[in-house]
């Protein structure tokens, strides 16, 4: 059986397995406090080119998007997002569990746009009505889409006139980053929003997301947030020593690259079967559009994640590659396909 | 520099670290629905022999404690808690973020009694105040007691009588029932608790907790609780692996066992060298107190946690220890002292 | 200067206010407890022709929402709704502050369907994404339409079959039942909903909303709830007096019909006048299209709500009739235009 | 049967009613955006010698506490108050349900002091703990007493110096300005708070609490808050015009004035006859303690509130006056007994 489910199907990356069994037994202060964590804040500093920010790691992704969004609001605010927005369809409500809307627009590409921020904005006239507060975009989408430089420099302008905070999760940074669609580094990020995340359980860690505050109004006290939303893990160090793994050497971009290239090779040789693309994608995530037939042939023999149905009767499938796809599965699966 | 400062302060035992590189590559389907997690939940409901719980895994305490309370209680219930419990303390009102407040009562030694339950279930007495709805108590204690079979039994009593769920932390549970002052064992739990945390984080496991739900009432929907406060895991095999060591053969109270004794023989050398005690422990944790001048050796080559200020300008501290605490580590600390 | 701004321009109804003086140094005791409430609550249960139904009174209708929503709904639940509805739209993220997500669906004379909330049902498949729990309407709508009794049953059955609340939003339900596009009476809607509301605010008096709650699950410490968001009135006796005056005999379905006339006659001398409608209203709102210049004539002399900007430029605009306006009013406003 | 039960069990003051039906037809804007409200605002903030307040005018007492706390807090920071403060035991934890801790002392008459709050600040070290945001008091409390000028610019003082915002629920702020214990002026609360609210319910009106934020940094965007939380009237100008009564020509003190006067009659009286006070109050609470045998006098002919039972098996009970009673029914009551 293949198995293109997800980006988190298997553990971690050796490197970091060895970093783990390596400072087993050391003894640290709990809470993130160690020097592992103080290491790996320093190089993830280092390679967004911002001294000033604070760096906080946490588990999961969900649990770092409520986290940051519920800090960073005054309780009469909302989130605008896309309506495909993983804050407001796949997060079981986290946000509104703390007490904020999630106001969304439809997209056809998972990606917002300037317009649309402005267009919710405008919505938003009184007192009767929630007040947008920040704009939550992923980066990459969904939908496997990237924003270009001059997207989110656009999406930061209206933020910025409309005096909203800027947040972008970034799950998949690594894998947006490293595409060819994405004209983007790591350097940009600081510049563009005030805070964002770098993903470390889709891409090679155990688990692990590093927030990233950029706007000093945003800082104070976080750390009281993680604790109460139940965030700060004990052991902390082990955040800390696998981001240090990836920002060591270049680990944490290499790893995006290679899903991608296993990624586009997928949907290259789908698209050579004739197989149609419910929407190209320039990263790890994959949308192949298959009949019925199709689709019973392809749960015969692979995994793979129910995306949408079509109106004709057709289904629209994803398929996700990862750090740890090696060339020959994605070969061999389109052989036997 | 000796350490004492918790139970958290080194990675996972050897047997855990070796599964976890041994399963490594694996590929299993996220979220906890893996094998290695129903085969765990089947070795802790055969440890407690209670088959029909359900059985949860999550990340740690505090996460595990506002989920499950949260998830039990009615908007306008509250808990009832020790005046020292962790929930009302040390989890920056993580349960009052989710809405409920926690009622208390002081207590010398940090244990709920029957009578206490009552007596502020007595005070509340319309539709003004909050609403009795759990018992929340921790098994050790946040000072190192335990409750005995009989204390339980009588809470358990008081809360059926008045329409209560009990709920028992057991961050420090295998210390608790290899503890000499105590006489359960993991069968008498699910007959006395409507829910219950077996805790990995503090005995010897990179992280993880176990949440067992033995009330029917209380099952319903549960996992969607854990993704709405951010609390599951993507790869939640980590969980289950961990916990397949733990109670494949035993190591679970093995564990907590040689934390007791490492400790016992650290308090019994405390005593003998004339040191008072805040509180007389029968678990992992020792409280010692301190003339200033004792303080300021102590604090010169040993880590460990303050605990509180005497009236009298002395200073109780905690010295904690743990599976990975080695018996000549006491004894060199005890000889140097 | 006219005034059609709203249904809530003036005091109240003479009658009440003459109750209001009648029984103003009678002592009674507070919270909603006393005769004239539980007068009140007796009659409301004889004229809907339920007599298990529980009958509380709050001052308004965002707190009778937020406050019985919350209560009904466990944490991961949400409310069903139409993208227009009063929860979603205009109460600053009431809902959402109680924890809970509003899913919508856009409709163009803002009503749901059976069709519609099983939709957004079968969206939602999982526990990564919040369990649909409620659905929310309000008879009349926001854009003055009206449910038939099949519409509702409809939406009834559907309810049933997916295990979902059905909550109607009254604020207007004494123009609903009594406009000529409605065949229900109030003795309809304890068969069709869980809970639902009889709005007093927008029908002639001070301040007050009759919230019913037929389904018995649903009852259960309901007065807590009131008290914890806020709504308990002290001198709760003022809801029961106002509400005994309307349902004594008879005024709260007169004052409707009387508000339905005069917008009928209102729209209807606007249609023949040549003003197009954004929507056909049967009940005590009206939404007349005006050219920029039909715009600043109206600016000049009535007062109305701005309703919604046309892509051509024109503006859709509200006006509402109530208890209080009179026939002579009306003819005098169409006559000046 | 005579009745002490509180001081809201009639309509309200004559004044007040008459000045309700005058205005009964007039047309106004709602939501308190009306000329009543803004007239009664200018009153207050005269009154107050507080030109740069904002005044905000809400329903009760409750919805008051709940709205502003919330607002002005973080999420992690928590109310400090006394342990009878009605925030903590008769609010079913409504500021709970907002997400916020109440940290408590206890107090034997009611009142919190300055070093009660140093203790309670210096006890929270670390972000494991909830963080000290707000100090709450009642002016009178609820016990009856009052706090001196010096006595809050202690407890001010304390708050400056550790970063806490004070504020104040004048409930009882009528009674305790009067009271003869009391050397405070409405002038003197804006220099020594950051917020507190005028209470109406409890003397004379029918409904209404006006609060004053002081501190510029709490005023934005409080509608919002307001509306979010159910408070926001419809008919906004019923709160605007009571106040307007009680401000335009000093009824608001003359009320706290009466309701004193009758509590001390009553007090002397009761102490005359022997009966022992629970408390000593000076304002319009009177906490008498009687033997079984008088507890059953006093319930077969006057209503009072239960307060405590005495270990020793006597109960104290609470009595109130208030702008409606009348000297007669006190000396009558008085010879009766």
């Amino acid at each position: 059986m293949f198995n293109f489910k997800n980006d988190y199907s298997e553990g971690c990356h050796p490197q970091i397995l060895e970093a783990l069994s390596r400072t087993n037994l050391e003894q640290t202060v709990g809470y993130g406090l160690d020097e592992h964590c103080s290491n790996a804040a320093a190089l993830i500093k280092k390679a967004i080119d911002c001294k000033s920010a604070d760096v906080h790691f946490l588990v999961g992704g969900t649990q770092t998007n409520l986290t940051a969004i519920s800090a960073f609001l005054r309780p009469h605010q909302c989130v605008l997002a896309a309506a495909t927005g993983h804050v407001n369809v796949h997060e079981t409500g986290a946000i509104e569990a703390t007490g904020h809307k999630v106001v969304t627009r439809p997209t056809p590409d998972g990606k917002l746009t300037a317009a649309l921020v402005q267009e919710m904005v405008n919505e938003h006239t009184d007192e009767h009505m929630v007040q947008p507060g920040i704009v939550y975009l992923s980066q990459s989408t969904e939908l496997g889409t990237v924003y270009t430089k001059w997207e989110l420099e656009a999406i930061h302008a209206c933020c910025k006139e409309n005096g909203l905070l800027l947040y972008v999760d970034g799950a998949r940074l690594a894998c947006a980053l490293t595409s060819e669609a994405c004209d983007m580094k790591l350097t940009d990020l600081p510049l563009l929003c005030d805070a964002f995340y770098i993903g470390g359980t889709k891409n090679g860690m155990l688990f692990g997301e590093a927030l990233v505050i950029v706007n000093d109004a945003l800082k104070e006290d976080f750390r009281f947030l993680i604790k109460q939303r139940g965030g700060m893990l004990a052991k902390g160090r082990l955040l800390g020593l696998q981001f240090e793994e990836q920002f060591r050497n270049g680990l944490y971009l290499e790893l995006g690259r290679h899903a991608n290239a296993m990624a586009q090779r997928l949907q290259e040789g789908l698209v050579a079967k004739g197989y149609p693309l419910l929407q190209h994608s320039p990263t790890n995530q994959v949308f192949p559009i298959l009949t019925p037939e199709q689709y019973q042939l392809f749960s015969s023999f692979v995994l793979f994640e129910n995306w949408a149905n079509l109106f004709d009767g057709r289904k629209a499938i994803r398929l996700v590659t990862s750090w740890a796809t090696k060339q020959e599965t994605v070969d061999t699966f389109l052989n036997q396909l």
